[in-house]
C-alpha cells in the first residue's frame, strides 16, 4: 500500500534562496499521511477518526532528510507508506520524488493512535490500533 | 489605546523575491490583534474569551495595503488600535512601521464578537460587545 | 477567462476553532492567481515572468471577505479571473465555493506588473502590461 | 554558548486539536538558529553571511521529538546551541521548555556551510567553516 500524491511547489512555499522552506515539507508530508489513510480506509480522516473513536494520530517523532532542493513551479510526487504498525504507534515514510525521478526529500514519522482517556474526560491516551486498520494497509 | 509590538522578520516569512510573503502579514496582524486585546483587557485571549463567555472574534473582512516591502532581518513595529466598536462587531487597524518610520503595510480588520448559540449547542451567534470591553479601550 | 481550481482544506490550514486560519486563504489565492496566469498564458509563472522580462506581480492591495467557514477535509473550488487591466496594474477576483455551491470567501487583489529598473540594477519599476498578456485573457 | 529565546505560541500556530501544528516548531527552530548565530557572531544573519561570503546554512537533516504539546497563549523558551562543528557541516540542538520547565520539544539539525561554486556561477558548494566562527561559539 503506497499512496502517490502529486504536489505543486508554490511561490509561497519557497524562501529567499528560491527553494522550499523546509518546514513546508513537514506540512506537505502531514497532508500526505492524511491522504494515505484516506486511500487505505476509503474515507477522509475526519470520518475514520470518528469511526474508530479516536482523537487523532499525533506526531511524536519526525525527521526529514533533504537531498535535492525543489523550487517554485516544480511538480513533484510524494510516495507515502506505513513501514511499521505496533500496538498503539506506527511509522510512516515519505519519499518526495522530483520530476526526473530523483529523490529530493525523505520524511520519517512516528505517530500514536490516540483516544480520549475514559478516566479523564479532558485527557487523551494511546489506544490499540484496530486490526481492521492494520488489515486495510495489507498488514 | 494603541498597542505597539516589535516584530522581527524571519527568513521563513520571506519569499523568493526576498521580501515578506504577504499572507504572513495577516498572520502577524492576527497576533497583533490578540496582543492589543491582551494589553487592553489585562489578560491573554484564552482568558478573556472565557471570562466573557465567547467563542472568539472571527474575521469577516480584512484588507492589506502594501507600500514598502520588508526583508528578512528587518526589525519593524506594528501599531494596532480599535477604530470602531459597534453592537457586535468592531474594526481594528494596524500600521506596520519600518525601522526608519516609513509606513510599510496597513491592515484593516472587521471582526465579530461571537458566542455559542443558546438555541443550538453546535452553532455560534454574534453577541453584544460588553460595555466593560469598550470601556477598556477608552471608548 | 475564469480558472477553476479544486482545493482540499488540510488539517494544517485550520486553527483551534477547527476552521481555516484566514491568512491561509491569501496563500491559497496567491497560488490561484499563479494558476490563472498559467492557464491564460499556457506556461508556468517561472516561464512567463522570464518571457516578459519581469520580476513578478507583487500585491499592492488585497482584501478578503469571509462568509462561510471551511473546515479540514472540505473540498472547495476557487474561481479566479482578472476583472480589470490598467497600464501597469490589474485586479484579480477569487470566489471560493463550498461543495454545496455556497460562496465561502471572496478575495480581491490589485497587483503591479514589475520589471527591473533600467536605471538602477537593484531597483524595480512598474512596467506596461504587454498587449499580448491582455489579449490572452480575452481583453 | 547557549541562546535562550522566549516564544509566544500564537493562535495561528495551532491546529484543530488546539495544539501547535508541528511544522511550525521547525519554523520556530529555524528562527532560533538564526538568533543563536546572531548572538555568537554579534550581527544578524544577513550580515554574517555576507561577511563570510556564503550563501547560507541549508538544512540537510532535521528531527523533532515531541513530548509535551503547547497551546496558544503559552509562553515557552527555546534553548539553542551548536553541539558539533565539522569541516563544512555542523549540528544544532534546540530544547523547547514549557513555562513549568518541562521539556516540550527537542529539535536536531544538521546544516552545511555553503558558498557559491567558484567554477559554476549558478552552483553552490560546501565550504570550510572559518575558525573565527567556531571560536565565536567557544569551540
Amino acid at each position: 500500500m503506497v499512496n502517490r500524491r502529486p504536489v505543486t511547489i508554490e511561490w509561497g512555499d519557497c524562501d529567499p534562496a528560491g527553494i522550499v522552506f523546509y518546514p513546508r515539507y513537514f506540512a506537505i508530508f502531514d497532508a500526505c499521511t492524511a491522504a494515505l489513510f484516506q486511500a487505505a480506509l476509503g474515507m477522509p480522516k475526519i470520518q475514520w477518526t470518528e469511526k474508530f473513536g479516536i482523537v487523532g494520530i499525533p506526531m511524536v517523532d519526525t525527521r526529514g532528510k533533504f537531498s535535492v532542493p525543489s523550487a517554485y513551479g516544480d511538480e513533484v510526487v510524494v510516495e507515502s507508506r506505513v513501514t511499521a504498525f505496533r500496538r498503539s504507534s506506527f511509522d510512516v515514510e515519505h519519499r518526495l520524488l522530483k520530476a526526473d525521478g530523483a529523490l529530493g526529500v525523505e520524511g520519517f514519522e512516528t505517530r500514536v493512535w490516540v483516544a480520549r482517556d475514559p478516566n479523564n474526560p479532558k485527557g487523551i491516551k494511546a489506544a490499540a490500533i484496530p486490526a481492521e486498520v492494520v488489515a486495510a494497509f495489507g498488514g
